[in-house]
């Protein structure tokens, strides 16, 4: 009666019956489907996940109405199936069945010892995952006879006060109940959500007939692919072990032996050939038809093939982008699909050298993983010292309490940073990213002695300057010496899903890019245009500094104006060469943002030899750099604050940007639109103001030139004011372009620099869901966000809007200002690429939705 | 025909005439009330608005028609009259119609010198007012003789090529066309608009027919008023000039007569007992009718008197208030009327002594007036020298390069601030202004030498510690020596007229006061409670700041636990103190907040002290304090995240308050609801694990005392984001209080400790309309109140809203506030008279409109 009122919970797995992956799971369904390609698999019943979660809170589906479905006296596998395989699952349980009256009858079809293993095997496996008792207590040495059976049973008498259950309802009841349980642990949980699945994801499992592979002869079982899962690349690829279970060849050592005759020893393909042609059959079957490169597990028992279970080959970033590519080459899924298969983030870990997995690893501290890569070089402590090495050719880091904008050149001479201080974004990990640099910051457990120059690592040793050690700003670590490393090759099928992901994307990718080199970077990663390109890093070549230094030290215009046109043409030269490469691409430049006293030398004798240079007696410039400096320099005299305050900083970039664009074009090359970008702006007044001295210096050169060009005007919005009074500001703006690096300081009131030594602890307890620096703080940042966009569009419905701070790499982000009805992302040139796959992910997953667009 | 389509445009004042004050002026109405009451007010004549503005186009009126209303060949004045005389205007003309031929008929009838004296009077105010001749050329010195006549009508000719007008109609015809003209001008708009005229307000004009004063005899003219302009007190004070016209008389020094026998010498009352009597008379008409003390404009000529105008008695902000006061009392106005024409702002001035305007200056340097009041005292350089004179009871004056937390205790041993740096929100202005202090700040033209003790004023002095000086902080200025000063007496009046502005108030007054003495001032100026009151001053008296820097240097909870014990028994008697002064009304206590590295010393001989008082080696000390130094501080680890990484603290303060709570009312007190609330949140998070912490606080005290008591739990909203998640936010709090100060610094990305660099110059050239730490930025900072507050609001129905930042004690702010529906304003002590009326100024304005409040 309740069988008919009530479905029994539990389906067997035929060609035709009701199996569905958001009920029963990814494993089941997958059976099914080799099951309906006529593989050989055994009799195997799915149980859905309502069942097996009435399961884990005691109400137990027809045992022996399950049980009939296998015939009498059967012995049976339990495996999980979950929705999606990554997410994991409880151990699969073999052998369920095994009794003292299973081990007399295997001893007679199958031999004492193969009764013996297999009794002891499920013994140890009921004991641990069911009985939860000690596994070490359970180690299987010593050769499998009787005796070891009988101490086994004992064992588990004397630990649990029970006999070892002789009934094969109570064994397959209490597996299953252990399975159930075993998912709706706190520890599988958090294991499954950190790996995406959602709070309330199911567990399939799926009771499969055994294929024993025990018996005699070459029976055994073993596991097939037919791609390289490191490297993508076709090839076949097993492993066999005669008298073995599931898995047991992977992890064998000795008698193993492979799947065909390219590979090292013994092949199936010379012993066992019908085997393995049909192996090879079901590899194109499942590849054709299930779409996906497989591993296939399977048994031989007396020269009979069973297809036990088949999984996605597990794979690299690389491997599965790679066979992704050629998944749709071979036309057996659609260019969209195969852009859909590889996750945006995946891309990083493929655009940098890496330190090998499998190379020993020295590690003398640890920090935050800040930029990802690797790379090995001599230490120094200076960016002096970084410059005098690069000069030689020779490898080097820099390593520092913290970075500031005087390190730059530093930086860009070193080929990884490591910080005493700082957090995710840091000085140095902003600008680390931004340059490709492997960048590990907060590696607070070493001392750094800067004076005596000397690095002591958390373990006590002392490093000094010169000496070799490898940063793996991918896992956060300082290793010594040189360690083994892998190096990135992007190669043809990263261009060419890249290129399929151009085709779905509707949002703009451009890149923040400071220097030519960036820029050539940009380029390679085919972003379209740079969004951000900040001009501070100009003023630090020596020459330029001196003359910065000067204007700083002047009191009245025209020498400030005198010593800003020694600038002028260095800087012309620098937008020119940018032009150049970005080939009438859009390029945003920032105009001078950082205070003036970053200029300015710090210690006494840097203030002695600069009064030297500016013939002024050493008091003067300590007080005029004493006057200069700040309580809080990030709310201080920055920004369109410094261009309405000394404007001829203002007026010699704008000339330098006009005067590069006419001479860049007059080159031959394609012409370009300068967009001229003014930062930290709170008032309408104050784009007014520069937008008028702006101008006036275009009609300046337009006239000495006697050539037009056109030119935008724009706004940084990166206090919160600014996204407030959005829409008056639009109204003298060409683009609006969000920083969000600052808009999130502001925002919250922290300061990126400063975060740094409790963000963790913050992040730990669930203060903040995310460092709001890495991941876009939605409700907060994003409303302003949202705001800003909206009345930017409203004050000016050709306003073009974008978002330049460092989340704009960040697939969340990227669909944030999708919705938001953004035009373009900017992102570090290493981040283009995720950009763009991300982009196209969301534009494909709204198809039919369309995108949620902003109407203009 | 013209004439009875459009009106002329000018109106006799008669008692039943169409004279409007909105059309007409303040003047021609007053003069109108005059007639009314039966005053010999000479025939007089009113243009209104539109008119006059027309003749500033150069479109007349039918001039001959306004003359035929004086009958034949009249002398005649125009008088300006805009709506409020406080908007200034141009001067009065007199004696139009003196040309060669009235001359000659006053010769007859007035004597030679007579007619002398008005025709050069004329040709004098014409040549200048209309002519815009140089005055200087027209002083008019020596005899009024023929002669002289005949020079300035030569000099008249000279200048201007043309004799001097001799037709009356083309005399008045340019008298007012340039009074017309001269009220367009760009200075005399920005001059009203200074006095809070609107752009478009409009100028009347008053002809009237001279009274001549110039008979024979006691013929003259004078100004008679019944209340002293300085003490508000009712007392008869009048100048009479025989001879004279208009106001000579205020301005003579020689013959002058005086009004009443009590008066010095000569008086009205004796030689003209009639005329006197008509003066008193008329005195207590305008007081009764008029409703106000005015001051009369009179001329006597043969013994007849003449009532020529009327206007407010000039008078300082204290004399306004008590002559409001007594019109009240004596029931001319009522109550409200009373509050109504005391302006708020108008208090602040009588709260503090002030440097007696009449004394000598001798400025030594110049500044930002950052808390008004003044006085006098002995320079110090250090905040240790200010207690070390404060011990002997000797005035001075604390003089730093700026202030910081370790100088409160000097601020509070000082009679008065100077410092070198910083704005109007600076560290020293904002305490200075909780304080009551005379403070200067941003004094950048003075030279401090802290080693040297010296002090080099702007131009070259030189002063040492122990050199008296005065600080005017009203004017902004330091003075050499002591100067003069007026010291303030509040009176019965003020605090009458504040109670009447109590009744009619709807939102809430409440005082910022971190300490006993700012209590008691609170209580003094009848806040309601106080809005906040910051913690972190009590953690730099000698004993605990050693406790605190133990806590610091602890690295474990119960070492850091140890170190906070020994504060709690003071901390608990601070809040016992101030609760029980107090007396049960609301105390809102924000817990500790500043950033751990104000509490450390700072130059290498501090750390070596506090390395030996610690028992650490002087290095392990210096990392430390570099270790807990921050790039920017106001953002860094301070308030909230604090709390949270270093509970203790919060641990501690809650105790103190909650044991305290108890104490103050075992003593007898009233109950005491204690606020506590939490600094610098940012996440809704912050506030959960904060409230559980402090919630288990209360339990444990009130388990260990066994006795309940109530308090609150809120939140201080002063990040753009907790004002954009006030909702959620609100449902853990039981206050929201907005401090608009830090508010301000985030909104825009401005530091206020840094602003002051350049915000003069902003301000000046309109980047900001005003400074918005000065005056609260409706459009930015505004919107954020009204989002959190409506969120907050619907997020938690019962929540209290009020703001306690600098701007809480503005009038223009407690008008937004009270428009988006808050429950208080919390302001220094000496700002809360000022709050306290410019509510009920608010209230009673809206009256019949309703308070626009948030529905709740």
């Amino acid at each position: 009666m309740q069988n008919m009122l009530t479905p029994p919970g539990f389906t067997e797995i035929t060609p035709t019956s009701a199996i569905d992956v958001d009920r029963h799971g990814g494993r089941a369904k997958c059976l099914q489907r080799l099951i309906r390609l006529d593989m050989p698999v055994p009799r195997t019943v799915a149980l859905d996940f309502n069942t097996v979660h009435d399961i884990s809170l005691g109400q137990l589906p027809d045992i022996e109405r399950l049980l009939s479905v296998f015939g009498p006296d059967p012995l049976l596998s339990v495996r999980p199936s979950s929705l999606d395989p990554d997410w994991g699952g409880p151990s699969a349980i073999l052998n369920i069945g095994m009794n003292d009256a299973a081990h007399a009858r295997l001893t007679e079809s199958h031999g004492e010892d193969a009764a013996n293993a297999l009794y002891l095997r499920f013994i140890r496996a009921y004991g641990v995952h069911v009985s939860r008792l000690d596994p070490d207590e359970f180690e299987l040495t010593g050769s499998p006879d009787a005796e070891a059976v009988a101490k086994a049973l004992a064992h588990f008498h004397e630990e649990t006060d029970e006999s070892f259950p002789q009934d094969i309802a109570t064994q397959l009841s209490e597996v299953l109940r252990a399975m159930a349980r075993a998912w709706e642990g706190t520890t599988a949980r958090l294991l499954r959500e950190a790996r995406g699945a959602p709070t309330d994801a199911g567990l399939g499992l799926v009771v499969q007939q055994m294929a024993l592979g025990v018996g005699k002869g070459l029976s055994g079982s073993g596991v097939v692919q037919f791609v390289s899962g490191t490297t993508g690349e076709r090839e076949i690829r097993g492993r066999y072990l005669c008298k073995s279970q599931g898995r047991d060849a992977l992890n064998a050592n000795g008698d193993v032996m492979y799947l065909s005759r390219d590979e090292r020893g013994r092949s199936i393909e010379e012993v066992l050939p019908d085997c393995y042609a049909d192996l090879m059959r079901y590899g194109d079957l499942t590849r054709n038809r299930l779409r996906e490169e497989m591993q296939i597990e399977f048994t031989i028992e007396n020269s009979q093939l069973h297809i036990l279970d088949a999984v996605r080959v597990p794979r690299s970033p690389r491997a599965n982008l790679i066979i992704a590519v050629a998944l749709a080459r071979d036309a057996i899924i659609s260019e969209e699909e195969a852009v859909m298969r590889v996750p945006p983030r995946s891309l990083s870990e493929m655009l940098h050298s890496q330190v090998d997995p499998e190379g020993p690893r020295d590690v003398i501290v640890s920090g935050i993983a800040a930029s990802p890569g690797a790379a090995t070089g001599k230490i120094v402590f200076s960016s002096r010292a970084a410059q005098a090495l690069a000069a030689q050719d020779e490898a080097c880091i820099l390593v520092r309490r913290e970075t500031t904008p005087e390190d730059i050149r530093g930086m860009h001479a070193a080929k990884a940073v490591l910080t005493e201080r700082g957090g995710i974004t840091s000085h140095a990990a902003v600008i680390a990213r931004g340059l490709g640099l492997p960048c590990v910051v907060g590696a607070n457990e070493m001392k750094l002695d800067s004076k005596a120059k000397t690095l002591r690592t958390a373990d006590g040793r002392v490093l000094t300057e010169g000496d070799v050690i490898t940063i793996d700003g991918s896992a956060g670590e300082a290793l010594m010496g040189a360690a083994e490393m892998q190096e990135p090759d992007l190669g043809d099928e990263f261009q060419t899903l890249l290129h399929w992901a151009d085709r779905a994307r509707d949002i703009g990718v451009r890149a923040n890019a400071d220097t030519p080199a960036d820029a050539q970077k940009a380029r390679t990663f085919l972003a379209e245009g740079i969004g951000l390109c900040r001009t501070e890093h100009m003023f630090f070549d020596r020459e330029r500094l001196l003359a910065m230094r000067e204007m700083i030290f002047a009191d009245k215009s025209e020498d400030r104006r005198a010593a800003l046109d020694r600038i002028l043409p260095m800087q012309r030269a620098d937008f020119a060469q940018l032009f150049r490469i970005m080939q009438g691409q859009p390029v945003t430049i920032r105009l001078f943002d950082p205070p003036l006293h970053e200029f300015l030398p710090q210690g006494h004798e840097g203030m002695a030899e600069l009064a030297e240079a500016l013939d002024l007696n050493v008091g003067a410039v300590t007080r005029r750099v004493e006057a200069l400096s700040e309580f809080n320099p990030m709310l201080g005299m920055r920004g369109v604050r410094l261009g309405i305050t000394v404007p001829e900083i203002y007026d010699m970039q704008a000339r330098a940007i006009f005067e590069a664009t006419l001479d860049s074009s007059e080159e031959g090359g394609k012409p370009v639109v300068p967009e001229v970008m003014i930062p930290l702006v709170s008032a309408k007044r104050e784009v007014e103001i520069v937008k008028a001295r702006i101008d006036a210096v275009a009609a300046a050169v337009k006239a000495e030139r006697g050539r037009d060009f056109d030119y935008r005007l724009g706004v940084m919005v990166e206090t919160p004011r600014a996204a407030l009074r959005a829409g008056e500001i639009a109204q003298h703006a060409a683009f609006l372009s969000f920083g969000t690096n600052d808009l999130t300081q502001m925002t919250y009131g922290l300061s990126r620099d400063d975060a740094g030594r409790f963000m963790g602890r913050y992040v730990q307890q669930g203060v903040y869901a995310e460092d709001p620096f890495h991941t876009l703080d939605v409700d907060g940042v994003g409303e302003l966000l949202e705001i800003g966009a909206e009345r930017g569009r409203r004050g000016n419905s050709d306003v073009v809007l974008g978002i330049c701070g460092e989340h704009g790499g960040n697939p969340e982000s990227i669909a944030f200002c999708r919705d938001a009805g953004f035009d373009y992302v900017s992102c570090s040139p290493y981040r283009v690429p995720v950009a763009r796959l991300a982009a196209a992910h969301l534009a494909i997953a709204s198809r039919g939705k369309g995108r949620p667009r902003v109407t203009r």
